[in-house]
């Protein structure tokens, strides 16, 4: 059974899961072999390499855990977390921890092998978007369950061991740190001003204008002002809202075609690299309506692991936002 | 000249160092071919190839910047942060920033280029914690300065860019991240109990036993309760005490010799990996004499940048702590 433990210290909890530990004493490495797409569990046909799917769209027809499908969810096989059991808080002396319950789960986004997400079309972006919803809105309902973390990596340096395209979502039994930090942020500043901080962002870079790298009518894409990483660029809606999966149609609908238009951009000013993406929405449980305000952040993996960030959480940037989104509005799509 | 901006959302401050992107539109990738010997500049022979020393151990005597040296610290070539120059804090608009002065130092451990911080002597790994020490205590008289962080890239996995063996100091005019979340959880832990929560976890952990990998008398060293990476190491001195820089002789002293076994515990056991080190100590200007307790944290690079923990700070961690320590204390020296 994975655990997760808080450290004392700081409280940042992390996942202790052994079981995806297939090999006892190979500590080097990880499970990272690309599997050809002969063998790929994401393709059509090899629907029973994967556990039974959770949802599927299948405009066409078809039947569950069969051919047709155009896109696909389905528990992760090698779950960080587990469905089954109680939390079991417990205390050992100082130190905390509960079960690893959770939800791992994978959402295939297309049935070709060969696609990436900016090469698919806006409307099949569009249903990626929905089904992250349609898992966040029935995960929810677990009341152990406290935050949905949808996130992608795309590409070998973005820690993605399946080249056929995908996305993760891993619902928590607690908020992680990142959200912690950005929900205290952002009600200090309500607590000051009473207006939410990301709202002021977008207000500011748009009528600054020299970092944003595109926008449409609900959802602006800029480099942030203090970005950790080359070419980090944020996907804003404009209009104020916690939750993303409460997020009006429209939004998806923006936000679908903003993001082939950044990818496409990524791709082209920075030869395809690997990136990840990360949906930031609201914890459940809290009233964070006013405050937070949903958003996706991409981070294109340009430079190898830069030393010391690791473990400190504490960057060093060589290009400048300025920069970064002059290049990727220069890029003629 | 480099800038430090903080994000308006979680308070974070980064680097933004444009001066080390030496190739204007190729962002692919960063400077990072290694240098063989014959070019490498710090090597004895090669002083011209590298600023001039701020510090040389010389048992042997030879002059500044010549050879005849046990050790050496210069400044970095391409340095992220910048001496000169006052920090001109500035808002634009809602954002802060300011001048990124600062110190980056590198302190190169020894003149063989085919050693390794494990295969060096307790003497001489001594040495360079009283480098350390030197250095510190000489920033720390710039009232510009708040922190002073020192960590070692070993290999390349870890971002290390030269593969003679060398650590690096960057002293900042802020307080970065990571320490602030350890100092807050420090304070709060204090202000619970009226006791230091290093020293509490020392004391447990001792007494239990399954997490410690060694220790000696004024030193612990141990697999650390909710390690956010596999065989994370935390070198924990017994002693309560804040500042690395004001420790008892016996103390380095003491982290040499329990500094080289671990490192020699992590080569067997996991051949011979890449790995960051950090010192974790107090900043300068605020009293953390009762709250904070310094120490060295260390984390093996096993496994490729994992996903998503890029840019979320959300760790999982394949193996136990209890299973790391048991792993390394059971590697014969």
């Amino acid at each position: 059974m994975p655990q997760l433990r808080r450290d004392p210290v700081t409280g940042r909890w992390v996942i202790i899961s052994t079981d995806r530990q297939k090999r006892p004493n190979d500590f080097r490495f990880e499970r990272a072999q690309i599997l050809g797409r002969e063998q790929c569990p994401f393709c059509p046909g090899h629907e029973a390499l994967t556990p039974p799917e959770v949802l599927s769209y299948r405009q066409n027809g078809g039947v569950p855990n069969g051919p047709g499908w155009d896109l696909r969810v389905v528990p992760n096989k090698f779950p960080a977390l587990q469905v089954e059991g109680m939390l079991d808080r417990e205390g050992e002396g100082m130190f905390d921890r509960m079960n690893g319950i959770g939800a791992h789960e994978v959402i295939i986004e297309t049935p070709d092998h060969d696609r990436t997400l900016a090469k698919m079309s806006e409307a099949e972006i569009e249903r990626v978007l929905w089904a992250y919803r349609e898992r966040i809105l029935d995960l929810k309902r677990d009341f152990r369950l406290k935050y949905i973390l949808v996130f992608k990596n795309h590409g070998p340096a973005a820690g993605a061991t399946l080249e056929h395209t995908h996305s993760q979502l891993i619902a928590l039994p607690i908020v992680p740190d990142f959200v912690r930090e950005e929900l205290d942020g952002a009600r200090q500043h309500f607590a000051a001003k009473e207006r939410c901080v990301f709202c002021d962002i977008a207000r500011q870079e748009l009528s600054d204008g020299r970092r944003v790298v595109q926008e449409n009518a609900d959802i602006v894409a800029l480099s942030p002002y203090a970005p950790r990483f080359a070419f980090e660029t944020w996907l804003l809606p404009k209009r104020h809202g916690a939750r993303f999966e409460d997020a009006p149609r429209n939004e998806y609908e923006a936000l679908a075609r903003l993001l082939k238009a950044v990818l496409q951009r990524i791709d082209r000013a920075l030869e395809s690299p690997s990136y990840n993406l990360i949906l930031h929405t609201s914890p459940f449980a809290i009233d964070t309506s006013e405050i937070y305000h949903w958003h996706v952040e991409i981070m294109p993996k340009l430079t190898r692991v830069a030393g010391f960030e690791w473990g400190t959480g504490f960057y060093i940037n060589p290009t400048s936002p300025e920069e970064a989104a002059r290049v990727l509005r220069g890029v003629r799509l």
